[in-house]
């Protein structure tokens, strides 16, 4: 018998097909730094991106919508109000991802980060500091693995080896490249890719894992051209645009 | 007799030559996730953007520009609080162009249009799905040149074909390139430097279309160059700061 | 005896690999349309940016932070009520940076910085027309000199040619080219470059010039490789990257 993440490049090429052919809209309440670079990424894919997060006109985005990020960069009260019109539109109708960026930075962050877990998002993308100020607890894999299961979600912890879990379930990508830490919002943007997936893949972990192993993939291929960050930003979008089952069964490193 | 759009290429290079000599200042009421692709688009053609949005001092920067652009994207309180303020401070003394940005998605923002066309901007840019929200109409030739001529303004409509009217004179323009629809910003892009066409230009129909024309153009320049949406941003720009009338004369397809 | 000045490149050297080294955090308050090529260039020479402008929170992340940005583009209550929180949380601490941007083009914002400079910025980054509405006397040399010795600060004055003083220190660097000025948010990435060198080296005047020097070669080195300000703005990030002590020394103009 397979693991069944053997299947993830597939798995990962027919959902990137998907996307192209449904043009899902992904609304993302994401901070400004973020925002250009996470619409582009979006759009390379065939996705299609809206941002607004004012109160009076979230909730229409949001009902049209295939799958909503809750990214908590730039963390204001404007956001925090968008977010909860928002997960109130979008749950139990659309999948959503949280991306509690920088919480290890601020209580204030990390409060409303648990608060935000309790609410049941379909996949939560974090780093080794933001699971901890999230969870409470060390970002080990039985760790990662308990806190899936006891919130029914998906941990996608992302580093230099990537870690797609839901409770039962383990993927480990070892795609990427270090340049990538080098690019603002460059993990904005794979959870951006990450909720684009999640609108057309109903398992929540195969379509985190794709949009995590994508980006991974790109983030190399973009390397080898890049002659630097600056030039890498360019080059993934690129390779985003381009990326395709012969690339993804060629390069991915899942176990 | 000619047909005065037959001279657009020409009043293009003009135009674009007269914003490089006066460097108009163009203040851009835009959202957040355009702003920055907007700022590089307007300094490549040499004009001076601006961008701010605070009540307290939204009314300085208008009085000191000679063309303003209201795009509603990203729209709140405070950005329609914003626009009042600018769009009473340009009223008779400098053009103003207005994007509706996504007002097909959300009625707040189709309203709050409605009653922005009726303090007379300068032009309209929007796709056709924006326009059918806005005139509650369809995007068919006769009823953009019936809106054209009922509003007083200048009409363009962008897509794979662009048409511009204000009533009575008509251009097509089969300029542009598909790899532009992957570039988030790009019809914001567009919407700021036909503002900037018309600072210096006075009249609106012409200077519209020189903004469109010009954006087409460089958009094919950059396809040839652009190996994917991410270098195709930045070849835009590299295009937009070297066009000339040259390329305007040789490549232009207006009808 | 060798004026001071003229070590400024191997200063600038060793304090750029002191940034790679330590990876300080940088908070900026800067605006939308200058945050992710602001956060991008930090990233380039290894330091870490943070953006929050949320009353909530910017405490603890200045708190954390090892030098504070406060850049006035975009400037609005929500930002003013931040700056002043922040200012409050690095005085005697951290050093921080005053960028006044575009305060010649609103009275309300030129009341603003001139409150600020009274609260002991580190240095103070601006062109000659935003020096002149600061300072209310022209941006002459003996001017310069005499505010920023009057202010206890240090003053750099960007342009065709950039003065740096501290009152009693002056250099003066003709790095830099023309199109670096076709690029939007290049002073405000400058002043987050001297806002890095400041957090890693104490004297004030060595660490500002530093950033100013380190970004004009920079900028010299990208023009030699763009094609246009598109490409300059994805080719100065790379340079910003590889930039050493050999390119430094090679090529400083400093007086």
């Amino acid at each position: 018998m397979r693991a069944p993440q053997s299947n993830l490049p597939q798995s990962t090429a027919e959902i990137l097909a998907r996307i192209r052919e449904r043009a899902p809209r992904v609304h993302c309440i994401t901070n400004t730094v973020a925002q250009a670079f996470t619409a582009n990424v979006l759009l390379a894919v065939g996705a299609v991106p809206s941002m607004t997060i004012a109160p009076e006109e979230i909730g229409a985005f949001v009902a049209g919508a295939d799958a909503l990020l809750v990214n908590l960069g730039t963390f204001d009260a404007e956001r925090r109000s968008a977010i909860d019109i928002a997960i109130g539109k979008a749950s139990g109708r659309i999948p959503w991802l949280l991306d509690p960026v920088f919480i290890d930075r601020s209580p204030t962050r990390a409060d409303y980060g648990r608060e935000l877990v309790a609410q049941s998002p379909a996949a939560i993308r974090l780093n080794a500091p933001e699971f901890v100020a999230l969870a409470g607890m060390s970002a080990e894999d039985k760790v990662l693995t308990f806190y899936a299961g006891e919130h029914g979600t998906v941990i996608a912890l992302t580093g230099p080896t990537d870690v797609i879990t839901d409770g039962i379930r383990r993927a480990q990508i070892g795609n990427g490249h270090a340049l990538m830490g080098c690019v603002t919002a460059m993990g904005c943007a794979g959870s951006a890719l990450a909720a684009a997936c999640l609108a057309v893949e109903p398992d929540c972990w195969i379509a985190t894992a794709a949009g995590v192993l994508a980006l991974g993939i790109a983030g190399e291929m973009a390397a080898e051209r890049a002659r630097g960050p600056g030039s890498l930003s360019i080059e993934i979008v690129d390779a985003l645009y381009r990326l395709d089952g012969g690339a993804l069964l060629q390069r991915a490193e899942v176990a």
